[in-house]
């Protein structure tokens, strides 16, 4: 008896559907030629295409076989696969009886002709998973770059004070805090089209040995390339059943990374946003409402669930990596983690999308981030401080600015007060003017906090295509 | 604009919903009370209902106002909810709108009175889990716990091969081999129900400390055990904005471990199904395609899924050990991951209920298993030759058995043959008969295996309470 | 030729060799008789005087035999046995040679006779890890506990604003937040013991049916019990060649799972020591040195690092569930894998030790934790407002405290006043002066805080035996 | 009071100290200039040199400087360091104190001058990582590729039965089944040298901005492309205080995925060498020992071993891809996790070099291997007479084959006799002799396995340098 298998999103387990894919309409538009599982099937049926395609190139079956299997494989659904298959149990002869029932007598023994069911499946993945990449998963991430790279210009000049260890250190700017991620997450969009680009089929048979296809196809490795390149693919140098895994493991790895980036980017964002802090805001709608009971919250919670869905799929990879490990020409135990893949893709392309859409109208306080750059009187030019007197020749200069800062800090002072009445006096009148107004202004101690934003952003907007918009 | 919430799970990027959960009517019926969606928010409903009930019964709410609550919650429904928190952003609050509105204005301040969102939350998945555990997993694990008694119970005395490293080292039966599982599984049900009875909810305020509830409520820890009580559930000494998140990860590494052991059972099954070993074999229906070109295979494709719905799940534990930090009285960076939980449960019952059906009709070869038991030709009789040697006095008896067996390897001979012909003849003949008709034939060399398998089996059938099926 | 095995540390690769573990003398001397490969050999040497005792007193060997075993096995050393290894290339052989060549010809044969190597493996790292639970790993964590419990009470009433989403939420006491540790840690400590006195041995042979033992032994499994209670150890129900690996996995969990709560409270700690926040500090000493070029800093560098380990010891887990799959009687998958089990132990130690020492001179700097509690002008009030009106009748009283936030924050009044002047006026005349006194002092909305921090500090003094400190 | 840091390997708690690394005279010597405490102090002391060798050539500090600061880095002491880091707890300045105190007054500003710690740190850990790839990673496992390529060019012709799901699926060549290895770890040799290559440095200072450098160095930039050029590193685009990363995520990336190839390749080894395939076994030595009770028993321990490693290393990548998260300009919680990096590279060394050793000597069984391809007389030709039946235009070709198997299987007769004699008699009577051959001798069912073999390794050989060997 078929089951019913249309239903609510909210009778679904996976918070996919109903939460984070499935009640979005432009990730749906975005992704499901690509992530779901009737993508998957029409993909696998362009396997199918492809190689009658090259079938009737060379001669081996009539044009006209190759063009009812087109013809037909269009017109397969999900829903007629999904039924034979629960009479077969198995769901690739499930399609080629699907396919095969569609087509005259004659074109029929060259539906699957010498294909093994992994030829479809390992080649199908790549294909998908490599246009995915190429037409959503790419332009979302160049989206995102692009927002980070107009707010890294914008905010280019802007002091903030530099943080290691949750402390304050020395100034930057808040673009180059910014360029930080224009620059990791460009790097990382080249190494997803790179590994995206590196995704292999493979038409090789049962075992990887061209056992069956070499029985009736002179060179039967030419005929899997002929095959691959109708799918924008190449084959492997060796496959078993399937395609040797790393090509996917890479892949999935350059995701993982990446989805690290988007998650230390979120995890910035939202201690800035403390209270104490509070020098950038998620932007709030006017009808929004902050926590149930605790109406003046402003909470950052698009940035908490970007980092909660980083938590939620990194860990994954440890599925990823246990996959590489398939017994002789393969065992299935891959036959479930596989299926999974695309919810990865699923999720960093919603966490992507939230960080674009939260970034593009971030907050920010110029004036907080100036009163935090104060906050500690000068202290985070204990730095410059150091580094002027030992260039002046001050035999111990680290420790003699210890001290002046446990000074300052005992007293309350400002450090260049405290440093200005010391024994090291001598040394301050020895500099220049300017290097004078940097020990008084924390403002004016950002290195070259700014050209690198410059030169940042100018290289990924080059390399990714991005300097028009 | 609301969204189609009605769609083909073909339309699913998560497996579950197309391949594992969604598409099985059994599991829907099973789970679907608990791991929905719809089930979270039935719970959650059931969370504000319990509170109102005990506002009522200590006078603070007029038992109309509880009654009222309690018939409008039976009226929420997931879309609506859903609707009102694409407006708010909020889903707890878009759920307490919704009761709000169906209730009069002298009930609509009881509602989630006093209660914060995690309150409901927490606690809402408290209990949905423990009873998901009582009334579902265990019941599931506990069918399969009996079958695996029943067959090893049947399997009882059949001599089989134990297995080393993948060598043949000394004998066991096919029974003890089996309850070897009864035991794990028998033991991991058991820690799974104490962890479940173990979650813990709260009432406990924004950030733990009964602020809110002590506003109104003299004794808010009691108020909050009364509440609890209502669900089943007990308070933690300690909450924050959140439980502690100690009794939810014990959950699930029950969860995880159990998967284990699923596995391992797969993986000896799957072994012992390789061409060569031949012992075991999943029963195939007659219309079943076992390899869309190698037709004569008989591939153990439901063992090998269960270990790949392991390895999809099992690495999921580290988003768990992740979640147990939270910043303060809680950042929200467990959104996303807290809302996967319930898929491992539901990953798990596909497993179990699985390897149930298959091992229920578990096809057994003992001729091939007693063929293998020759397969050395009695080398796995070298450890009781050695044990029988060393207390008959031999000052070397390793070493003497070492080079028997190897010369028995050299010659193809059986070990006894070049015993008895061997200098150790004189201990061969100080031997009881007993003892020298188990260095004669592997199956009588089983230890107390059969024993084993009645005190295993006994064990667990009362413990569990399955002496009756 | 021999390996010099007397190195340098700062030869070793493993940093615990030359940083957490093997430079710190207390640990050592804590830890080496149960984590090092020395305390594996000592243990595996105490299984074998345990089965020789037992043997004797059921009369198979002679008491002289089991005596002379026992005292050749205290001079067996660790270097002798590495070297036979190596000429044999079985660890557990060569232990046995070693312990045979000190023993007589008559002792000879019941040195490790009728057992199996693991049989002396897997029983030696349940004794083990059960007496270094007992002795080191919980006492070194109530050690922690009954810091953390001395400093919940004296910050029993310290005001402090509970934090969530890193937001201001509503006031608690500092005890209140240490005091879930307090909760959160003790109850890991029980859960640690009580899965180290579930860790089991075996005595059952190479397959787990006592082939081998039952040979020569009557009532095998009653000798191995009698066997492992020398060490203080009990059977599982059922064994192969190892023990089932769910005691280990359980007891590594409690371990992993510490680790967390551990790491939570460091990055508690160390957000509370952001310059901006500045409510707590590591204690520093005259020599230190905070940064290389930034004299004036002071690093959460004990939090962090407590972190860091975790990062680096919670994934091992993985390692663990991995750990639980072992092919029929057992496959040697795991001989590695077990081998770096002590090296959690350690992990966890270190941190804790560290933490109690930091947490033992936490600097906490009431002022400022006072000030970061008003810097919000009172917003952190809107809570007991809301819930305040809600109890006097007001018809939607959370939207209305919800605009009376924004006002507040737009002209940076306190909300208080900004509420009197309001339209909800006649709902504040008409409460207490207690309530309308807590609307104006964030420290007194601290619900029972107080009142938790000793419920919690006494139950888990009282259970845990600490009472005394 | 100074600790002994001379101690016995047995005292250690690492197994990489006492039995994978520090008691191998052949890795230590390869590897200890990389991966110990001795080799990161040597590469933080080779930065400081280079940065002092650029000052002295840009003219801002003398030569003799320079030339003092370069003299007294070759004699500081990982112990003086150790000591000084036990005064001041901060082991960058414990260095830099050191070497200061080897320099005159003249030259001791210039020691570490404008550098901050992680300058050093992050820049020695790529340095080393880079050398330790080129010099001993790469060679180490070239020589296993060297030995695989050896060994699959003589095993090129072997035939032997393809196995999918642990089942007989058609024949390849034994040499076809290792050049899988060839072509995988190949490309992962050239994934990890790329990686390595791609390790970036840094010297931008405490925030990443330049700050400390740009006050007294023109064009800072340059000055750091200048000092990592001396090490042979380039920069990153963006640096906080630690480098992006991104680049060191992926180098552990190469070595995990790698690892999973090696295991891969070691459990196929060991199935191989089940007691019931045995096509395949570990040489054994005459002196070693196989089992303490079973000494006829060749277990794989050495590819069991390879197992285990890489199940304790695979999870520490968790560890890596959260190390991608670091608070603004950097957290310190990574200060442990960085220090663990080393032991993967020499777990992979060690798995890596005992692959190497039991392949190069792997006992190859070609009469087992025949027979193990009979076994199934001729079922595994199915596929081919399905296919040659298909394209002689046989109507129902996989369900014909498919009832001929059943029945070849019923009967226990070769799959050739029972189709011989079957309705698709005339079928086969139209095929060419060749394929007729085909369809009854297996072993002539091998595609082009052979070729295959020739292409990989031939591939391989040239492009990974081995042509010569």
């Amino acid at each position: 008896m078929p089951q019913p298998t249309q239903r609510s999103v909210y009778d679904s387990v996976s918070p996919l559907e109903f939460r984070y894919y499935g009640v979005d309409p432009d990730l749906i538009a975005l992704l499901s030629p690509y992530v779901t599982e009737r993508a998957r099937l029409a993909y696998e049926l362009k396997v199918e295409v492809a190689a009658a395609r090259v079938l009737a190139r060379r001669g081996i079956c009539p044009p006209e076989a190759a063009r009812e299997i087109e013809v037909a494989a269009a017109r397969v659904t999900a829903e007629e696969v999904a039924a034979e298959e629960a009479r077969i149990h198995h769901n690739i002869r499930a399609m080629v009886n699907c396919l095969q029932a569609k087509v005259s007598d004659a074109a029929r023994p060259f539906v699957h002709f010498t294909l093994t069911s992994f030829d479809v499946i390992d080649t199908a993945i790549a294909a998908r998973m490599k246009d995915c990449t190429q037409r959503a998963v790419v332009p979302k991430l160049l989206d995102l770059e692009a927002t980070l790279i107009t707010l890294a210009r914008r905010e280019r000049d802007r002091p903030q004070i530099g943080r290691t260890h949750g402390q304050h250190a020395v100034p930057i700017t808040f673009g180059f805090a910014l360029a930080e991620y224009v620059s990791r997450l460009g790097e990382r969009i080249e190494a997803i089209q790179g590994a995206a680009a590196n995704l292999r089929g493979k038409i090789s048979g049962a075992v990887g040995a061209y056992n069956a296809s070499s029985l009736l196809i002179d060179d039967p490795a030419a005929f899997e390339e002929e095959v691959l390149a109708e799918l924008g693919l190449r084959p492997a140098w060796h496959s078993t059943q399937i395609v040797a895994p790393e090509h996917v493991t890479d892949y999935m790895h350059t995701l993982t990374s990446c989805f690290s980036v988007l998650a230390a980017l979120a995890d910035d964002m939202r201690h800035l946003q403390r209270t104490e802090i509070s020098e950038v805001g998620e932007a709030f709608e006017a009808s929004q409402v902050g926590s149930s009971t605790m109406p003046h919250k402003r909470n950052p919670w698009n940035f908490e669930n970007v980092k909660s869905l980083y938590k939620a799929f990194m860990p994954r990879m440890v599925s990823v990596y246990l996959d590489q490990l398939s017994e002789h020409q393969r065992d299935l135990t891959n036959s479930a983690t596989n299926r999974f893949l695309p919810e990865t893709i699923v999720g960093l392309m919603n966490a992507s999308e939230r960080l674009r859409r939260i970034m593009s109208r971030l907050v920010v306080d110029g004036e907080q981030m100036r009163a935090n750059l104060e906050l500690t009187a000068g202290m985070c030019l204990a730095e410059p401080l150091y580094i002027l007197l030992a260039a002046q020749g001050h035999p111990d200069a680290h420790e003699a600015v210890r001290r002046l800062t446990l000074e300052a800090e005992r007293t309350g002072r400002r450090l260049w007060d405290v440093a200005a009445e010391s024994d090291i006096g001598p040394y301050l009148d020895r500099m220049t003017p300017a290097q004078r107004a940097v020990l008084q202004d924390p403002a004016l101690y950002q290195g070259i906090a700014a050209l690198r934003v410059d030169a940042i952003c100018d290289h990924y907007a080059e390399r990714l295509g991005l300097a028009g918009r």
